[in-house]
C-alpha cells in the first residue's frame, strides 16, 4: 500500500457525513491515524463502540493536534464555533476543510476563526443519505459522488499544493471533485438542492394542516407523488436550518423565480389553458432525459442502502 | 382454477396501466377474453406483437361487444369521447369503471355519455411508474397498492352486487380497495398527488431558466435533491395536462394554501428566524415516520422495475 496523503486527519462532527468520510478514507488507505471530537457524548459512545477512530475526545483542539487534515462536518451555523474551538491545536501548514453545502459563509467563518498559517479550503460533498448519526456512515457515500471543493483567492505554491493533496484525497476516495467559485457554488446549490428541500419541507407542511383531509389519508395515499417528498423532508432539521440561514440571499432569489412561475402556471389552471401545462410538462420530461443521458441518475448505487420503490399515481395511458 | 370474475374484459386505451390491468387480470385468472381499442396505430402493433389481447382495435364499440367489465384507461379529458365511442357496443349490464386520477369530472363525463344501463363505477388505482406506453405494463404493478372506487349514489341491489364484482376483481390483482365520495377522492388526491406534480413541474421548469446556472451543471449536481423532482416531473404530459384541468377547484385550492406556507417560510428565512425553520422541518420529518411505520413506503417492491438510488446533500452531521 501506498503512503496515506494524509498520516492524521481530525473529523470535528461525527454525523453520517463525518463517520463515512473515516470509513472511506481508511478503506482507500489515505489515512494513518483518525481523531474524532464531537460535543455530544452519545455521539462519542457510538464512534468508540464502532471503533474506526484512534482518538475520540469532545475537546476539538486535542483532536486536531499535529492533524495534516481537519475536517469539520458540523451544521454550517455551528462551523464558526467549531473552528475557534480547533484554532489553539492546529498545527501551522495544517490543511482545513469541511462538508457544508453552503460555502461562503463557511469560509468567511474559518477564514475569521483560524491561523493564517492554515491552508482553509472548503468543501461540499454532494452525497448523503435522510440518515442520521454515525452508525448511519458507510464507506461508499462518495463513490462517483461530485466533492466541490471551493478554495480561497490563494495563489501562492504551498497552498496550491495543499488544494491539490487535498484534490488526490477525495479523489482516493472515489470521488470527483470539481474547484467552483464559493458564490456560484451557494447559486448552484441554492436550485439543486435548498430549494427543493425548502419546497419539500413546505408542501409537507401544507398537506399536514389541511382542514377536510386527515394525515391518515395522506399518508396512506402517499404513493401518489407525495412521499418523494416526505423523505426529503425528513432530513436533518438542524443541518437545514442552517442551510437557509447561511445561504438567505441565494435561496430567496431562487424562491422569488419559483413563486412568479407557479403564479403564472396557477394562472394557466384557473384559465384552463392546457397548451401552456402542456408545453411546460412537455419541456421539462426533456431535463429528466438529459440527466439520465448524462448518467446521473443510474450511476453509482449506494450499495443498497438507499433503494426503494417510486409509485406515483397512474402516469400514462393512450388512446 | 375458478371461474373469472369476468369473462370477457374491454379496455379501452393500453397505454402502462391498460396494459398492466390485464397482465394483472389474466395472471390472477380473473378473466378470460381481453378486447383491447386504441387509437394509436402505434400502440396496437405493440399490443399485438405483446400479445395479450385477444381482440384489437380501433373500434371501441367493437371491443365492448359483449364485455362484462369495460375500462377507459385514456387521460381525464379524452374519458367523455371514449365513453361516446363505447357507447353503441355496450351491453345491458355491462360494469364501466376507469382508472383516471380524477374522478368528480369522469364521473359526469361517463354519466352523460353512457346508457342507463350499465353499471358506472370510477375508479383510481394509485399505482404507476412514470415509463409510458403498453411495453411498460407488469402484472405485479398493483399488488398491495391502493385502487379508490368512486361508487354514484345508488343503492339499488344491481348496482351494489356491480359494485362488490369490481372490489373482488381489484382484490383479485392483490390491490386494496377503498371506497370513497368522488369530490373527497379529488381533494385528498390534490393533496397526494396532484400538487406534487405541479410543483415537480414548476421546480424542474425554474432551474432550468435560471440566470446563471447552466443546464448542465442543474444537472449534475442534481443529486442534491433535484433529482427526485425530475423524475416526477417526467411523467406524461398529456394525462398531468388532463388532471390539472379536470380537478382545478381542488388544485387551487391546495395550491393556495401552499403558496401561504411558501410565503410565511420565505419571511421566516428573510428575518432569520431559526426556531420557525426548526419547528417545521422537525414536525415534517415526524411525518416521514408516520409514513414508514404506515408500512406505505416498504411495501410491495415493484419488482425492480422502478428501484432507484437517492442520494441528496450531506444531510446529518452533528457536533
Amino acid at each position: 500500500m501506498n503512503a496515506p496523503i494524509y498520516p492524521k486527519i481530525a473529523v470535528i462532527g461525527c454525523g453520517l457525513i463525518g463517520a463515512s468520510v473515516i470509513l472511506a478514507a481508511r478503506a482507500a488507505g489515505a489515512v494513518s491515524q483518525v481523531a474524532v471530537a464531537d460535543l455530544s457524548a452519545h455521539v462519542r459512545e457510538r464512534v468508540q463502540a464502532l471503533g474506526f477512530a484512534d482518538v475520540v475526545t469532545a475537546d476539538a483542539a486535542e483532536a486536531c493536534q499535529n492533524a495534516d487534515l481537519v475536517i469539520f462536518a458540523v451544521p454550517v451555523m455551528a462551523m464558526a464555533e467549531a473552528a475557534r474551538a480547533c484554532a489553539p491545536g492546529l498545527k501551522p501548514g495544517a490543511t482545513v476543510s469541511d462538508v457544508g453545502s453552503v460555502k461562503s459563509a463557511v469560509s468567511e467563518a474559518l477564514a475569521k476563526a483560524l491561523p493564517e498559517s492554515c491552508f482553509i479550503i472548503p468543501g461540499h460533498p454532494i452525497a448523503g443519505t435522510e440518515q442520521s448519526g454515525p452508525d448511519a456512515g458507510f464507506a461508499e457515500l462518495f463513490h462517483h459522488r461530485w466533492v466541490i471543493l471551493t478554495p480561497q483567492q490563494r495563489t501562492d505554491a504551498p497552498y496550491l499544493a495543499a488544494t491539490e493533496r487535498l484534490t488526490d484525497f477525495w479523489t482516493a476516495l472515489k470521488s470527483n471533485v470539481e474547484l467552483m467559485d464559493e458564490r456560484h457554488h451557494d447559486l448552484v446549490l441554492a436550485v439543486t438542492s435548498h430549494l427543493p428541500h425548502l419546497i419539500a419541507y413546505n408542501i409537507v407542511g401544507t398537506a399536514a394542516d389541511l382542514e377536510g383531509v386527515t394525515r391518515g389519508e395522506v399518508m396512506k395515499y402517499s404513493a401518489g407523488g407525495f412521499r418523494d417528498f416526505t423523505r426529503i423532508a425528513a432530513s436533518d432539521p438542524t443541518m437545514w436550518r442552517d442551510v437557509f440561514l447561511a445561504n438567505k440571499d441565494a435561496v430567496l432569489e431562487v424562491l422569488g423565480r419559483f413563486t412568479e412561475d407557479l403564479q403564472a402556471l396557477s394562472r394557466a389552471i384557473r384559465w384552463a389553458e392546457g397548451d401552456k401545462l402542456f408545453e411546460l410538462f412537455t419541456r421539462t420530461r426533456e431535463i429528466r432525459r438529459g440527466i439520465i443521458a448524462a448518467g446521473q441518475e443510474s450511476a453509482a448505487p449506494n450499495f443498497g442502502r438507499d433503494q426503494r420503490v417510486s409509485v406515483e399515481g397512474p402516469d400514462t395511458k393512450s388512446q
